[in-house]
């Protein structure tokens, strides 16, 4: 990147928001994806849209990549700077613009740290479901980016259920409003819903309005434990068969449940297959009820203990044991690789299986936990990176993964993104005309392919992306 | 469309199922909208996505346009065959090919007719939500191709949010598959949302699988009636402002009461401004202590009259008020002109101000009723088509009504689409940066714009469409 663009750059945000000394370039050269690193040539910081697009047009009159990001949490190398150019850091467009306590709609910048957001909200009595595991550092940005789920999905959807209205800025530097605050808008194609998930390969958002619910009046949360996995797979299905929808209705396998509560002594035990965790809220009445039906189910599907938290500190407890499974899990080896193949809820068991079976044929170590009511399993491999030879057994175990949930009519992501890591395996999902429909469509959006380069599209299909750390 | 083209056509479907007799021409040329009328060439019956496939690739070849239609209910020229060539007719293709009772889906058939699928549903003690007013005889297929709402769509969303995966066949004749039977899937840009909606224009639609919900176990209706409407348009901000979000509704100024009351002899108060249709569903005692603070709230906002159905024959009735809106307005006049301008929920007491300043400027009859709830109006014009100077008077009032509506941060359509009708509009909501990233999208599904050609995007912007019927 030549010295007049950094000029250019600079003199749009001011010195101190564009840097590109050694240690800016490194700290930005990965994301939460291990094993995967590039450096960019520049980072920038804007403070607003106009920023934002000025920037743009430098860009895009220059032909230099830009990759947009919050806080780089995402598990798919999806804000790796993989082709150079500008990392934009969005950390400084945070303000909470406006709650409408009206049309129960939030207008927020995309820097926002999801939590904060959520807690903003809630102190006004209001509710914002979409709850990721990164939720504490995340932004809502990323979270639109990646449409983010979380443990509340089951019930309640991801992201794209509460994004109303976008403001984002084009590869051309235009600024383009989708929706509004609105329950319905059918004016043209849904470019709303197009760019929530598109992994910033469509346009920078700089501008979101959010839909509110009203919060639930109760909520109660149990664990069921089960010495055979299956009984606890089973009983996923038999909940929502039986017309109960949780808000939340989780899975950890024994290993899982082992590194919890080594990390966060909860007293769990250690000797069972599986544990749900599972909570409902809404009306008192509704609540107590589906809580004791579900209990009932459990006992029905052999669950050997159920515990139900009488207080919002045990409930507290439960939930924190499921919450730590990724940094518990993190503290086993040097390389952790969280993935999360899905499928569709009926056949949780069958992939439970076919994970095990994977595990054991190629010889790695592989926990599950996951949002087992939406069919959304969280294999996590824990591994070393500096051992190329395991590396390389556990990218095999994750594609048979992959095409194990593509043959029980799952996806290859259900909630993390494509990004530079399931690039190869995109056209098993979405097959062929899929993948030349969606470059298509990136095309209409960035035909110079300035916006994240590199993801969603692999050159070739089938191997997992490894790249060393150099 | 020469004789080659049709014999290749006839060679798929059979000739039974391929027609281009005057009288299958004629009756294909016009859709659910006044006002717009042009021939097709031919009219085409396919009976499985086989032969939709093979019936793309000639028109492909042949570079002959398709209108892919259902039941053609539709109230914004979406269905009109405006560049000639195809008529496809979906109605063949009406199988519920399968209801999953362990993943809450159903897989339909495009043709299916909306009402016989909820119907069906309901009689498996599930649910599907969207009701759109036509359902008695419009398509699922129609319903996604136009992203329909219905009465319930306040708590319960609208068709989008019930389209779990699509399979449809593109402008080459190519056959896509979107989505599954999947909670969630970020597998790349989301192409069912995009189709939704898209209006035929990116794709004929095959198969959809549909997301279904255990059903509320109760349900309580009840009218509102007011003689000042803003006291009606107050209650409905407060409803939502106090944190209830009813299953329905609705709104119906004294113009569309007294029409209502004429056509459906429901003994209504012919004095009151406006009523109100308000529903709740869910568990018992929700719903008992919603209605009770519905009717408090109510009374606050000086309500004349408030009456609560003791059973579901009374409520069946107060529905029917409602329901029977639009058939009785036609009852008016020779020409119903039904529009659905659309604002933030806190703005339809100001919008319904400006509704009615706009038909006292022009001089000209609009009756008032809609989705309240959802910011979601339907401003409806009773005129006379042969009345060339009337219907310019009623097309200036409409002009002055989207204007209004997005000056108050609403859309020009928020259920009906934009098809021919708001295409001069879309400009309006979506700027021209969303013109531009549309058409781009159009291009890169149809770059001959073969697929519904003449819809959503227009040569000039501002004037409303007028083809005199020939």
């Amino acid at each position: 990147m030549d010295s007049n663009v950094k000029h250019l750059l600079r003199g749009i945000v001011g010195d101190a928001y564009f840097k590109d000394d050694a240690q800016s370039l490194v700290t930005h050269s990965y994301d939460g994806t291990p094993m995967l690193q590039s450096l960019p040539d520049g980072v920038i910081y804007p403070r607003n849209t106009a920023e934002v697009s000025a920037i743009m047009k430098v860009l895009h009159e220059h032909r230099i990549p830009l990759v947009s990001r919050g806080s780089g949490t995402n598990l798919c190398g999806g804000t790796v700077p993989v082709h150079g150019g500008v990392v934009m850091v969005m950390h400084r467009m945070n303000a909470i613009v406006e709650v409408d306590t009206q049309n129960l709609t939030a207008t927020v910048q995309p820097g926002i740290i999801t939590k904060q957001f959520i807690e903003h909200i809630e102190g006004l009595g209001l509710f914002y479901p979409p709850d990721p595991s990164s939720m504490a550092i995340s932004t809502i940005g990323g979270n639109i980016a990646e449409c983010s789920g979380g443990l509340r999905g089951l019930k309640y959807g991801t992201t794209k259920d509460y994004v109303l209205g976008l403001e984002c800025v084009l590869a051309d530097g235009q600024i383009l409003r989708t929706g509004g605050k609105l329950m319905k808008d059918v004016a043209g194609y849904d470019l709303t819903k197009l760019l929530i998930g598109s992994e910033g390969t469509l346009a920078v958002i700089t501008e979101a309005t959010l839909k509110l619910i009203p919060p639930p009046k109760a909520k109660k949360t149990m664990l069921a434990m089960y010495t055979d996995i299956y009984g606890a797979a089973r009983t996923v299905s038999s909940i929502i068969e039986n017309r109960i929808i949780p808000a939340t209705l989780e899975i950890m396998d024994n290993p899982t449940i082992r590194v919890v509560d080594d990390f966060a002594k909860l007293g769990l035990p250690l000797d069972m297959a599986a544990i749900l965790l599972i909570e409902q809220d809404g009306e008192p009445e509704m609540v107590e009820r589906d809580i004791a039906k579900i209990s009932g189910i459990c006992r029905e599907e052999q669950a050997a203990r159920i515990s139900i938290a009488e207080t919002p500190e045990e409930a507290l407890k439960l939930l924190t044991a499921r919450r730590s499974a990724f940094t518990a899990l993190a503290r086993l080896r040097p390389t952790t690789i969280l993935e999360d193949a899905t499928v569709p809820r009926s056949k949780i068991a069958e992939m439970v299986l076919e994970i095990n079976r994977i595990a054991e044929k190629h010889n790695v170590q592989i926990c599950t936990f996951g949002h087992a009511g939406d069919g959304n399993l969280h294999p996590t491999a824990t591994t070393d990176a500096r051992d190329l030879e395991e590396v390389h057994r556990v990218e095999a175990a994750f594609e048979d993964i992959f095409e194990a949930a593509i043959r029980l009519g799952g996806t290859i992501t259900g909630e993390h993104g494509v990004g530079m890591v399931k690039a190869p395996y995109l056209e098993w999902k979405v097959g062929g005309p899929g993948i030349q429909v969606m470059e298509a469509i990136k095309e209409a959006f960035d035909p110079h392919n300035l916006l994240n380069p590199g993801k969603m599209f692999a050159k070739e299909s089938r191997r997992r992306v490894v790249i060393e750390r150099g």
